[in-house]
C-alpha cells in the first residue's frame, strides 16, 4: 500500500468504531463522539464499550469489536495502555486496518509502557498487518467546510480528538504537530482568536510508534489545497527523509514549511522525554538538520502560527514575495521609524534610497521646515500637517506616498503605520484603502495601534482580506524576513508568484 | 533653582498659557486645551490666538502673551518654528519661567531649525533666563485620579499633549520619552488595550533642546509614587550622569529602569538624525554603557510597555523577586512543558531538581501508568486522568500539585499554563485560586489559552489582581528572567522585598 493511501485510510474512512465510547460527558470517549457528530461526519459509527447499554447520539454501543459485524475502516482507541494490545489483535482478526491511539503510557510510560509497545509491533508483525497514528495522540481534524458554512451540509469534517471543536474555518494550513495540545486546547484557542485562519488539517501524531511526521508531510506536499505546514515536532523519526522532503517543498512554488522543534536545550529534552518519549538528540545536529532542510524556523508555539497565518495570506493573495529584502515604510511617528530601521538592519532588510522620481514627489508633499528622507523610510505626520494647512485631504497625501513607495522598482514591500481611534472621527475609508493597496502584487504589512475596539475591528477587517497585520514592530519586521528567507535561492518560487500574481 | 524645583514648575503650575490656542478641533491648539480641560486642571488657563475672539470652554481669548496681565506658571507652545524666538523674548519679558514646545522643525529640521535653536540658546542665555521642554514633543500627562473614579473631582490631572486622553488610570509607573507617541497615539492605545496598568506620569522629552532625559530621570527616582521608569531613547543627552542615576536606582528597594534604545543601527541612527535631531553614537560604546547602567533592556515599545506591567503588579502586591532563576512550571500540555523547558534555558533560568517530599507527594496523584518528573516541571494532565478516575476534584489535586512546587526551598517562582474555555464548564472559582496563589510571596505568572472570550475575561481577573498573565511562552520566560536581572547584584533590593512581604 502507498504511502498516500496509508493514510487517506485514516483521513477518509467511511466507517469508525470508537473504542471506550461512553455516556459520560467527563470522559474522552464521550467528547470524540461528539466531536465527530457534531462535526458532520458522513459514515457510519460504532461506539464499543462492553459495560454500555442503549445507543448514544443514535448510534447503537457494541459490546466488543468482534461484536459490530461490519466493515470498520478506522478504530479509535481512548482507553487504558495495558488493554490495547489485546484490542489490537481483535482488530486485525476483525480486517481493520487503521488504528488511532489516543491513549498515553507507551514510549513516555517508562519499563511498562516500552514492553507494551514491544508488544504491539509483534502483533502487528512490525505494523505490516496494521497501521497506527500515536499513541499518546489527541487525534487528527480534516475541515471540509467552516464552521458557520450557509449550508449546513458543507459544514465539518472528520474531527477524531477527544477536545470538540465547534468553530472553525477551512483553509490552505496543514499542521502536524507532536504535542496533542495542537489538535486540541491551543488550536480551540486558535480558531477563537484569529477566526479567519483556515486550515485543511491539524494531525497530532503523539509517540509515532509507526506513523511519523514524514508520512504526513509527503502527503501534504501531493495535497494542493495545502499551502502551508507548521511543524512542531520533539523528535525526528527519520531525519534524513525529512530533510529529503523539506528540499522538495522548497522547490515547489506553492509550499512552505514552518518547523518549532522542542527539546533543543538538556533540559528541554529531559521534558520532550517525559511528554512523548523523544529521546535527546545533539543541539548541533539538529540546528545542522535543520538549517540544511532550509525550512523557516519557529521558537515557539505562538510564532510558529503568526508564520503560518502570514504566509496563508500570501498565498490565497498571490503575492509576489521579496527576494532582495527591500522594504518601505511610512509611519506617523517618528519613534516608531527609528525603531523599525533597527529591526530592519537586525533581520537582515534594508531600506532602499528612493529614486529622483519619488524624492520629487516628497519634495512636493513634505514642509520645507521638515525634509523628507531620502531612503524608503517616511514619517508622514509632517506631510498630514502641510495637508491639513493647505486644506487638502491627508488621505490623498497618504495614498500617494503609499503609491510612489510601491512603484519604486527597488521596493519588495510596504510596512504601514495605522492610528485607529474614535476620537479622530476619521473619514477614511479603511475598505477601499485596503482594497487598493491590495491591488499591488508587493505585500503590504500594517503595523496597528489606537482604541482598543477601533484596532480591533481594523484588525478584523485587515484579516478579511487578507493583509498581515501585526501590533508589535518586531513581528512586523520578523515576518517579512521570514519571506525573503523563504524565497531565497528558488528563483521558480518567485518567477511562479510572479506568473500567477494579479 | 534646584533639579526638583525646575521640573516642579512643569508639573505643578497654577496657570498655563496656551500660545496657538484655536476652536478649530483640527488644531493641536484645539486639543490641548481639550486635555487640560476635561481632564479637570484645577488651575487657570489663558488661550493666546492673536487671530481668535471671545472665549473656549470658558475661557477667554487673549491677543499675545504681554496681553494676559496675569501671573503664567507654564506656557505650552503649539506654533510653527518660526515664530518661537520671539515668543519666547516676550514669555521672559513677562517673568515666564518655563515653557513647552510642542512644535517641530529645529534640531530635527536642517539648517533653518538649527539657526532657530540657535537664536532660543541666546535669548534664553543658554536656558538661565527660561527652562524648555521640547521642542518636537507631544508634551507630558501626570495623572492624579483614575478617569472612571467615582469622584469626579479626583479624576484626571494634567494633561499637556495635543493628543487628548480620556481614559487612563493612576499607578506607578513614570514613562519617559523620545518619542512623542509614547505620549500620544501609543499611549491612548496602552491604556485602552492594558486599562489596569497605572500610570503617574508620562513625558515626551522630544529633542532636548534644554530639559533632557536625567532631568526627569532623577525626579522620579526621589518621587515616591513610582516605582517602574520604562524610556525610550533615541540619544543620550548626559551619558555620564544617565549612568550614574541607573546605579543609583538598581540600589533603590523600590524602583526599577527599563530601557528601550532607538538608533543603534546604522539606518536607525539615520532615521533617529530626522526624528530627534539625535547624533549618531557608537552602537559599541552604547552597548557598554547600557550594561554599565545595569538597567533591564527592552527592544521594542511592546516589551518596553509588557515589562513595566509585569514589574509594575510585582510592586504593587510585594513579590519577593527571584535571584537563583529557578522557577517551576505545571502544565496540561506536555508539548508546552517542552518548549518553556527550552525556553528556560536560553533564558539563564533553571527547573531545579524536586526535594524527597514533592517527590513522595507526586508519587501518590501520579497514576502508575505515567510517572512525574524529578524536577519543577510537572505535566498534570495524568493527575487529572487519575483525579477524575478516583472521582476526586482536579482543582483540589491542581492546588496540591502548586502548593507543593511553590513550597519548595529552591524554587522562587511558578508558571501556570491555564485552558480556559465555556466548552468545559469547569466549577473552578478562579478568583479563590488567584487570590489563594496571591498569598504566595514567590511571583507567579500565567500562560493563558482556551476560547477567546474566556481568555479574555480570565486575563481581565488576573490583571485586577496583579497577576502577571501572557499569551505566549516566550514572554512569560523573558519576563520571570528580567526579575533575575533586576534583583541580581543588589542585596539590598530583595532583602527589602523579603521585609516588605506580606
Amino acid at each position: 500500500m502507498s504511502s498516500k493511501d496509508i493514510i487517506d485510510q485514516f483521513f477518509n474512512p467511511k466507517s469508525i468504531a470508537v473504542i471506550g465510547a461512553s455516556k459520560n460527558p467527563m470522559k474522552g470517549g464521550n467528547r470524540i463522539l461528539i466531536n465527530l457528530t457534531r462535526n458532520n461526519f458522513k459514515g457510519k459509527i460504532f461506539p464499543v464499550n462492553p459495560n454500555a447499554e442503549g445507543e448514544i447520539f443514535g448510534w447503537k454501543f457494541h459490546k466488543s469489536i468482534s461484536d459490530i459485524g461490519e466493515n470498520v475502516d478506522l478504530a479509535i482507541f481512548y482507553v487504558g495502555n495495558k488493554i490495547i494490545p489485546g484490542l489490537i489483535q481483535e482488530c486485525i482478526d476483525n480486517g481493520i486496518k487503521a488504528v488511532l491511539i489516543e491513549a498515553s503510557g507507551f514510549e513516555d510510560g517508562g519499563a511498562v509502557g516500552l514492553a507494551l509497545r514491544d508488544k504491539i509491533r509483534e502483533i502487528t508483525d512490525n505494523f505490516t498487518k496494521l497501521r497506527i497514528m500515536g499513541p499518546n495522540c489527541m487525534g487528527f481534524t480534516k475541515i471540509e467546510g467552516d464552521s458557520n458554512d450557509p449550508d449546513e451540509e458543507k459544514r465539518g469534517g472528520l474531527f477524531t480528538g477527544f477536545v470538540p471543536f465547534f468553530q472553525y474555518k477551512r483553509g490552505n494550513i496543514g499542521l502536524i504537530s507532536q504535542s496533542g495540545m495542537l489538535n486540541g486546547g491551543y488550536l480551540s484557542y486558535i480558531f477563537s482568536r484569529y477566526p479567519h485562519m483556515g486550515f485543511r488539517y491539524s494531525v497530532a501524531i503523539g509517540n509515532k510508534m509507526d506513523l511519523g511526521e514524514t508520512d504526513f508531510l509527503e502527503y501534504f506536499l501531493h495535497d494542493d489545497s495545502v499551502n502551508v505546514i507548521p511543524i512542531y515536532l520533539e523528535g525526528f523519526k527519520n531525519p534524513r527523509k525529512f530533510i529529503k522532503l523539506c528540499r522538495e517543498a522548497k522547490k515547489m512554488p506553492n509550499k512552505t514549511i514552518i518547523l518549532t522543534k522542542g527539546g533543543v536545550s538538556e533540559i528541554g529534552q529531559r521534558a520532550g522525554k517525559s511528554h512523548t518519549g523523544s529521546l535527546a538528540e545533539d543541539t548541533r545536529l539538529i540546528d545542522g538538520l535543520i538549517k540544511q532542510c532550509g525550512v523557516i524556523q519557529a521558537y515557539n508555539f505562538y510564532e510558529l502560527f503568526q508564520l503560518a497565518d502570514t504566509f496563508s495570506k500570501l498565498y490565497i493573495t498571490g503575492k509576489i514575495f521579496p527576494i532582495k529584502g527591500n522594504v518601505s515604510m511610512t509611519t506617523g511617528s517618528g519613534g516608531a521609524g527609528t525603531i523599525s530601521a533597527d529591526l530592519v538592519n537586525k533581520y537582515g532588510l534594508n531600506f532602499p534610497n528612493l529614486t529622483d522620481q519619488a524624492n520629487a514627489l516628497f519634495d512636493e508633499l513634505y514642509p520645507e521646515w521638515m525634509p523628507h528622507n531620502k531612503f524608503a523610510l517616511q514619517d508622514t505626520w509632517p506631510t498630514m500637517e502641510k495637508a491639513m494647512m493647505n486644506k487638502i485631504s491627508p488621505d490623498i497625501v497618504m495614498k500617494k506616498i503609499n503609491d510612489a513607495l510601491l512603484n519604486e522598482p527597488e521596493v519588495e514591500g510596504l510596512f504601514s503605520m495605522m492610528f485607529v481611534a474614535k476620537i479622530f472621527h476619521s473619514t477614511t475609508n479603511f475598505e477601499s484603502v485596503i482594497k487598493h493597496l491590495n491591488s499591488f502584487s508587493k505585500p503590504v504589512f500594517f503595523w496597528i495601534l489606537g482604541d482598543a475596539p477601533s484596532v480591533t475591528e481594523f484588525r478584523g477587517k485587515l484579516d478579511e482580506f487578507n493583509v498581515p497585520n501585526f501590533t508589535t514592530l518586531e513581528e512586523m519586521v520578523r515576518n517579512f524576513a521570514a519571506l525573503v528567507q523563504e524565497s531565497k535561492n528558488n528563483k521558480k518560487f518567485t518567477e511562479y508568484q510572479k506568473e500567477n500574481s494579479n
